[in-house]
């Protein structure tokens, strides 16, 4: 049979805070069309960014919306109890989110938790479709004994197209031609650029999943232009590229040698003032033929991504559905 | 919130070999409009079941259609060359099926795996889904490319009511919608009447899937009068009530007894005499109030479970694609 | 090969609690050497049993010694809140137990989690061991810095006869005579005789692991005689074979008809008037040539025995370190 | 409590191989000291290495001793066939290497599989022993009965310092004590220097598992001198630093430059002449401070672990055991 290459070149950088951060490395300053507004709290850093117009767009090569970033270095310290605080931060945020960009607290929500289930780096959405309390069911069944302050949500989790042959937007579009919500929900695992942000970072975009973006193998993406009703989708970097390690890598090398008022030129000869793109492309050219280019995961994945899948759910938990406890988000899942 | 009983009551008999005993048990004979045709092969029993008329459809309470069961009873005793033996004769059967009820060999297929793969006895479905040799996003992305011998196949798991608050059969006509098979092979999980047959029994039947049947919770069936297109069901037993295998057990006894000569009226009083209805109401009754009324499984069902979706899925893959080897159908899946 | 059944013959019942129920089932009254006191707590029952002198000890068919079982109906019911309570519950009264049994603060403790982490109702021990807070190696690779409050505790999960080839007590013996414990705590899955036991019951007993109790293959047990240190036992049961699934249910039965003022000689002929032996002989008879008489466990293993190991290792993890917050004592496992 | 760094800096490199493409980067010429031989068979390249002297284990800085090494790029293709000749393969030169060593063919062997069953790029070891045929238990309880052609073999997971708080090799040493082996067989998980070898190299060598090797916590090594019985080495590479993967890849860099007859000195300036382990420093300086340098792993790790576990113990089950048929060997795991 013919070859298939499923595991597309992946161009897009997932994450616009790394989007904004290679954009300004030129050092030119502010980004006309880019607002950024950044807060700290008790070991989270939590980054609103707005892309407000085209020039801000194609300045980041990131779609016009809202953008929120989570980052929480010590996520993957296996502390219940940050957990919890970042469930329940993420809730409040998440909460405030929806507002902006105009849901009502009644819309009826279609979680899909896109990724594979078998694969633990990309099992993510799946997992976060586990723990998402859903009771659209109790409203086609029972609607007249549903308690107050819990909102209609139901949950997916479509599956790849290498197992099911299917592009994951076709099957959610099916699912809501027949389910008819007012939102999707879109959760996917991200590629990151630097190793330091997989598992530590959640982010949230109103501007849907695009292909070639998440680790999974999307050709067609999930968007209001496509689906006909909005898509936020909430990404965690759970993977990186080896040659993006490297050429990220190569930078910190430079600054730290700047740090120590080296001379970087010295030191690096041309790969100096290489622009980063065309370093990633040696370094790309250097690991090809030898097939090394994997996307790699740190060795404690498994913990990593039942973690953060917790804390995800538990904050979408909290954000939707009124009746829970937003002090204790986590009694929600397991 | 109100409380919406998703493990709903179990009346409907899964296997119609069973319906077929039960209605036997009567004890007047051959039943009208019912034919079987049964073969033992090295191991197996290979039973064709055909419900040609309303009578036969009322006596067993099945619909009419064709019911082929494979009874293997070594199937729990991890015999890798039984598995291997009965995969191959599973896919011969399967093939000789699809031909007898008049699917052609160019017939675009999409594989349903029902159930909850987060419970290990209700997994059958996603772990068939995850072994099935899947091909339409060839057809869909490089048509030329595609070698002879292959059909045209996808699979989905769409999850259970219970985690997804969508009927299954909602999002499986969703998918349909969008992917235009010409027919559905759905894989469920059943409940049987007697423990001998967990995990050892693999009904085929192009009745479709019926509410209340399998052990998920689904109030609507994958039929075609609902979705439009041919379902085949592919069924076997992995759970049984306790009531069940208590009311069972009392009829082994009774047999046991008959067969040495005893007065079964003597040792068993009125329960003897009992229709069997009755009799499993007073065992349910006797169980009920505590809540030991559970679906159990065997001890070993990890394994089995892994087993029989091997098997299973070895089967469908060289049934449905020319190309696979059918002397080796094992080695498409893992 | 030779044929070796490693899934011996059970005829020990597992916990105190149903050997003196059955003991009493003749009807004559308290039984010498057998003292008990229970205790109601919102939702839980405690018995406290202790056998005595021999007689009370032939009497049960038990070892003389200190047996605390916690009985909790709704433990399958998925309530964290109520998981918290038990673990918390449970830290107290194994505490107490230590102290009853004259085991001391400063004891230094082996937890042993017995069972195969493979076959999912005996992989309560394994489990536990991975939610245990361990210590011992601080306390040999930097004793100065272990905190105040921390007790010197190790866990190991030595794996059943049928993968390793090598008696549990053997390994658990080696073990001891490196690492010197004082204390052994033996977590053990065990066979019920009544499903409504199953996942909702755990006993504590000082009296150690005899051999053939538990679902394992244990040919010698785990006891104060055997290792030369005290054993303190935490079984929960997991599993209960069909056979006695039937005759419990018939028992059953027959107080059903006797609370309706049935005649039950009448309606149940000789057998209700056979001794528990006798018609449990007689059930296995009638389930044994087919195989029937299988150990099963609910449909739901996989989350009721992922809840409870997590009560079992709260419990302990608080029970053992005084530093762990007792009123908060599931943060500390995941 | 104190902090107990378990994640201790490992300096060793795990693969004797890597070792001496080290040593000669140098470019001297042949290492006295050491012999090596290449085999290439089928897509795989099988090299016995000896390291004969102090002078080759200095330049190496591996002790003296036999190694062997399978590389098979394609076996992280799950490709079913390649993974049976592998497993075939691995057979006869276990069973060559065992004899060259002077292990007799009634040698009783306890297989240890180091490392974590809850962490996938290190649960190799528990992988292969629960897929070895064991047969110590036979030995034992029914020795008359044991067919001819089984050796006596039993396995153990004695699981890692984190979780246990006991050196695994205490552990071990411990149920030698009691069960007497002749020879261990120490299975390993190990970390590569560059990241096409992960997962697709096998190493075997019968110099033991040394404190600081492998990707465990391990402060004791598993050797002869500390054991008093042979310990025969086998160690996958599953994970590798992000580090190695930088210094590595800054190699392979120089390599594809010069390749296209490039200056090197040019374009990497001073880098290109720093030797690889000053390089490597400054690598980790301008990595450690962020968190960065990580163990990482391949994406697929799930599936490529159980593959390679499975060629493991296939193969060392058909080298063991004479009776198991060495033309298909992976029949007796599952």
């Amino acid at each position: 049979m013919g070859e298939l290459d499923l595991q597309q070149f992946n161009v897009a950088i997932d994450l616009a805070l790394e989007a904004k951060e290679q954009a300004e490395s030129g050092g030119s300053g502010p980004i006309p069309g880019v607002l950024m507004d950044t807060t700290e709290d008790d070991g989270m850093t939590i980054t609103r960014l707005e892309i407000t117009n085209e020039e801000g767009s194609a300045a980041l090569n990131k779609m016009i919306g809202h953008y929120v970033t989570f980052e929480v270095p010590d996520l993957r310290k296996q502390d219940t109890n940050l957990q919890d605080r970042v469930a329940t931060r993420f809730a409040q945020e998440f909460a405030g989110f929806l507002e902006r960009v105009g849901i009502g607290k009644a819309a009826n929500v279609l979680i899909v938790g896109l990724g594979n289930w078998n694969v633990t780096p990309d099992a993510l959405g799946p997992l976060v479709v586990e723990n998402s309390l859903v009771t659209r069911h109790y409203y086609e069944l029972m609607p007249d004994q549903v308690a107050p302050g819990y909102r209609c949500v139901s949950a997916v989790a479509p599956g790849v197209l290498g197992v099911t042959g299917i592009e994951s937007s076709d099957i959610v579009q099916g699912i809501i031609d027949r389910s008819k919500p007012d939102l999707i929900i879109a959760i996917d695992a991200l590629a990151s650029k630097s190793l330091d942000r997989v598992n530590t970072t959640i982010q949230i975009a109103d501007t849907g999943v695009h292909p070639g973006s998440g680790i999974g193998n999307k050709r067609r993406g999930l968007t209001k232009e496509i689906l006909g009703i909005p898509v936020i989708a909430i990404g965690v970097p759970t993977v990186v590229y080896a040659s993006t390690i490297v050429n990220n890598t190569i930078e910190l090398m430079r600054n730290h040698i700047k740090a120590q008022n080296g001379n970087t030129d010295h030191i690096f000869g041309l790969i100096n003032q290489m622009p980063e793109n065309e370093r990633l492309q040696l370094v790309r050219e250097a690991l090809g033929p030898l097939g090394h280019d994997l996307l790699v995961t740190p060795k404690e994945i498994d913990q990593f991504i039942e973690d953060i899948a917790n804390v995800v759910a538990s904050g979408l938990n909290a954000a939707l559905h009124e009746a829970v406890d937003k002090s204790n988000v986590a009694a929600y899942t397991h």
